[in-house]
């Protein structure tokens, strides 16, 4: 994909996350790098999270001001100050890395999100980003001058500052990445791309060239926390070319791309897992229309993040009602399912909070039949019983008994021969 | 004064400078003193600085972002990427204030400079205001929402954020008390007041109830930092009655006001003293048109902040030149003027580097006769020998040994009769 408009230099975006900023010689290191593709000649544009530890303090801060006298907890704050507060941050860093690359001579001007302006909806806290006015940037490229953009904040249409939720700065990054019209949009980071599974389960684990914004849209929700989950989903809209790299080492990161460039591709490109969950069954609940709605709906009211379901078809017009949850949200949802016992009529809960997710992941399953079997077959062999299955069209995910998890990871990932270079 | 519209709330402004919000504790404290006011019947506009420490924090990142790699010193560095990064201290503060307001009950937003917009120069780290648009936030108060401005800071033409210099929130307050017609301007800070001496020295010094604009500008370019000159000078012309008071203890503060509104009034009001200055003495200079220029136009361009000059009237076509300096400037302007011998053609510089200037203050010396020679006298009792004299219309300036210093402060009080309440 060439996105290169004739008569100007290719674009780039690079952001960097809290950790490749912590501190000045952070700075200094992610600075090296800016240089380096300033000088192959793209007009850059840099994004910038806060100093690690940074957001932490300042959000320790909002929610102490917010305590009433003599109270533990915080009260309700004010969004819209959270936002002021915890957005400045990242305007200390944007301030820096500009002063930082112009010691080393590369012109460059920090932006706050309300300079370039960034609009956004006005949804304080978690706000979506409606429109980047790139005019202003695109006539500082034409001077020479490259833009270094405060991560995570916008301006709402009444003028106030916004924050668009934690890890919002991928989301930036890609934003402008599509705006601009960039060739490319580097994740800077502190892993060195995205593997096939953890290499902290699984030393054989490779790190893989390429991935589809599909498959890393999947892994990112699994729990493979390289990528906040919007910024992927932006980037696959927009087909933004993303790319995740180390700021520490100078090793070739991998790229979230398109399926159309990965020539080479395994069926199964990975294996995620989720650790803590937990598997909730409600025993003998009436097999009528409009139970899933009145079990899942006060749950969804409670703000219980409902992960998996299965419903066991029953005799007798009875059934067993099967769903997984974050294992630290089961006493969220007993009490949200108490409360509504006589309305949905079952006998007993059950609560097994000993269980792990497993999940095989790859857009090649959807031109080969046989993984799910495959990835049963293995378990089976390895004595791993499975308690339940969901599956999409690009994935296979199983609840499993947590002691089992390392070994299930890796039987699979031996099982699909991810340890393998895919062939041609 | 009266400065209330009719139909309308009366305003106050409330600065409260780093120290008073120096951590959440601190914002609780202060913000109980706006809760206060606005319990009165005011539109309360709250000015505040970023909180003890943070400005030199940012500012020690800048210099050490700007710092060539492996060099001791910091380099030139961008001021327009300064203002953005040390602005980011108020920002905080603001927010968390209107945060600890709200929490107690009192509606308030926080504003950025560039939000409410206050308009400035373009010259960063050290900008004026041209303009403050009230128009959002009287539009606020009528909606019942107090300000917490975000001090130090406003908006350049270019749209870029601009600092006013150190000590800054207190010219943004008066600014805001100005454009806004409030009825007054509290100055909350660490001290309770202005006092006719430094009660450290005379332990008799007294709080002033009031204060003259003039004669608050001569203690605190003399050396009383209790306010920025530049916020003083501003209230002047604008009528701003500046009140000083303790942030941390619930006793009446020093009015700064025109001197109509001040009915009682010694006729000296303060001992101001400057203990590190130095006396330099240019020997057998040409006694012809133009000498001075040719003296003091090489230190001023070094930067040398000359204060007393005296020009002894010589013999044979001429003359000595006498001036004096701070301490820590005379190498500069020893460089300076030995860089310039031959154009200006002395014979020797003597320096003396043990001096310091004791200054007597007041509105009363106008229309009374005798304040210098009552100073002279009453430094002569007590074996005092003056240096170097020069006087203003309110102002009584000399330059004593250092070794003196204490027991001319105590002396020229005790002379005054300042440890006595004034006659009506």
């Amino acid at each position: 994909m060439s996105t290169q408009a004739p008569g100007r230099a290719p674009r780039l975006v690079m952001k960097f996350g809290g950790t490749s900023v912590a501190d000045l010689d952070r700075i200094r290191n992610a600075a090296m790098r800016v240089k380096r593709e300033v000088e192959k000649g793209y007009d850059v544009t840099v994004v910038v999270s806060a100093m690690a530890g940074e957001t932490n303090k300042l959000v320790e801060f909002v929610r102490n001001a917010s305590r009433p006298e003599g109270a533990n907890h915080p009260g309700l704050f004010d969004s819209r100050e959270y936002d002021a507060v915890v957005a400045a941050g990242e305007q200390v860093t944007s301030g820096l890395m500009a002063l930082t690359l112009q010691e080393m001579g590369v012109p460059a001007r920090s932006w706050m999100g309300w300079q370039v302006p960034v609009r956004t909806t006005d949804a304080h806290g978690a706000a979506r980003i409606t429109e980047i006015e790139t005019t202003n940037l695109e006539r500082k490229f034409g001077e020479g001058l490259h833009a270094v953009i405060a991560g995570f904040q916008g301006i709402a249409p009444d003028g106030r500052i916004t924050t668009l939720g934690r890890g919002g700065s991928d989301t930036t990054a890609v934003a402008f990445a599509a705006a601009l019209g960039a060739e490319r949009c580097d994740i800077y980071t502190d892993v060195d791309g995205v593997y096939t599974t953890d290499p902290r389960i699984e030393p054989k684990a490779r790190k893989l060239d390429r991935i589809a914004y599909e498959e890393m849209l999947e892994l990112a929700s699994l729990g493979a926390k390289v990528l906040q989950t919007r910024s992927v989903e932006l980037a696959m809209r927009y087909k933004v070319r993303l790319q995740v790299l180390s700021s520490f080492e100078d090793v070739p990161g991998t790229l979230v791309c398109d399926e159309e460039e990965i020539m080479e591709q395994n069926v199964v490109s990975g294996i995620a897992y989720s650790r803590d969950e937990a598997k909730v069954t409600l025993v003998k609940v009436p097999d009528r229309p409009g139970i899933a709605a009145s079990i899942f709906g006060p749950l969804a009211r409670s703000g219980v993040n409902v992960d998996m379901i299965v419903q066991n078809i029953g005799a007798d017009g009875m059934t067993d009602m099967t769903f997984s949850l974050g294992k630290d949200e089961i006493a969220k949802a007993t009490a949200a399912l108490e409360g509504e016992k006589a309305a949905i009529g079952w006998t007993d809960i059950v609560i097994d909070d000993t269980v792990a997710k497993v999940s095989v992941v790859g857009i090649g399953m959807r031109s080969h039949a046989g993984v799910a079997s495959k990835m049963f077959n293995a378990l089976a062999a390895d004595g791993v019983n499975i308690k339940v299955i969901t599956t999409s069209e690009i994935k296979v995910s199983v609840l499993i008994d947590r002691r089992y998890l390392e070994l299930a990871v890796r039987s699979l990932h031996a099982a699909f021969g991810l340890e393998q270079e895919p062939a041609a």
